[in-house]
């Protein structure tokens, strides 16, 4: 392969104050494994310079075309702000998937989802969330099915799914 | 036109004890607009039968295959568990608009994100939520903005993003 093949890192650490660092330091263990880790912020020069109220959209616009570009995507999907994942991270996931690309992902809270969100359990077995009274999937998935169900099921670590999107990738 | 467009209605009403009933009242709404409402429900012939185990992954591919059929997805955003959208919504509105259908949604939670998000403001004008010091996004949108900052913005109610949908699709 010419190459290294390349992967789109979605997750909420671009929300971190530290992003840059967070994200060198899993481009340089994609590196050690022979993939080439790309951040959304390495699409900031197509926002940075905008005013605002046109940034938003531009980020939108710079992350799309970053992943249409990869040839997959690693996805962060420990909980974020409430029980599950980050729901931009998901709709990343989501469009990768439909572009026919691998999207593999890690969430470093093990526990299934239902554990993460007070809930009761009625005499047919189905769960409640105590916050509004909607069911709770009881799967023990550690998300929502749509993010964790697919051909390639969450794993607990990036240095784990690192190695599985190495092996999927460069086979 | 010999058909009436079709719309996938995503959301976190799946969850709804009562959900059956609320998709049927959101389908007779898209009927009164000359378009075809259709439900993730739909799809269960093809795995209500099916062991637990084997579930998750058949309502995933149902739901997949439901949004493939459709023409376009109208999306509840409202904040579900937490200060935003619903994950498996937000992964359901990003695989469809991978597939070049159009995306409308709905946030009946008008205050932008960052005012359902205990924050602190720094020197630097940048926002910082309290929980974990994670950046918070100042745009004004009512999520993140790969839900938000797209072609269709989310409206209030569902009655006025099924009006534009009718707009958009039978135009």
């Amino acid at each position: 392969m010419s190459r290294k093949p390349t992967l789109y890192l979605a997750g909420p650490a671009v929300f971190h104050p530290a992003a840059k660092a967070l994200f060198q330091y899993l481009k340089e263990i994609c590196a050690e494994n022979g993939l080439e880790g790309v951040s959304p912020l390495d699409g900031e020069a197509k926002w940075q310079h905008l005013p605002q109220e046109q940034q938003a959209a531009a980020i939108r616009q710079a992350n799309i075309d970053l992943i249409r570009a990869c040839d997959a995507v690693i996805a962060c999907i420990s909980p974020f702000r409430g029980p599950g994942a980050d729901a931009g991270t998901a709709w990343e996931m989501g469009f990768a998937e439909a572009l026919g690309k691998k999207v593999f992902s890690w969430c470093e809270e093990t526990r299934p989802y239902l554990e993460r969100v007070e809930h009761q359990r009625d005499d047919d077995g189905r769960c409640f969330c105590q916050q509004h009274g909607m069911i709770v999937e009881d799967f023990g998935l550690v998300d929502n099915l749509m993010l964790t169900a697919g051909r390639f099921p969450p794993l607990p670590e990036f240095d784990q799914v690192i190695k599985q999107a190495a092996a999927e990738l460069k086979g």
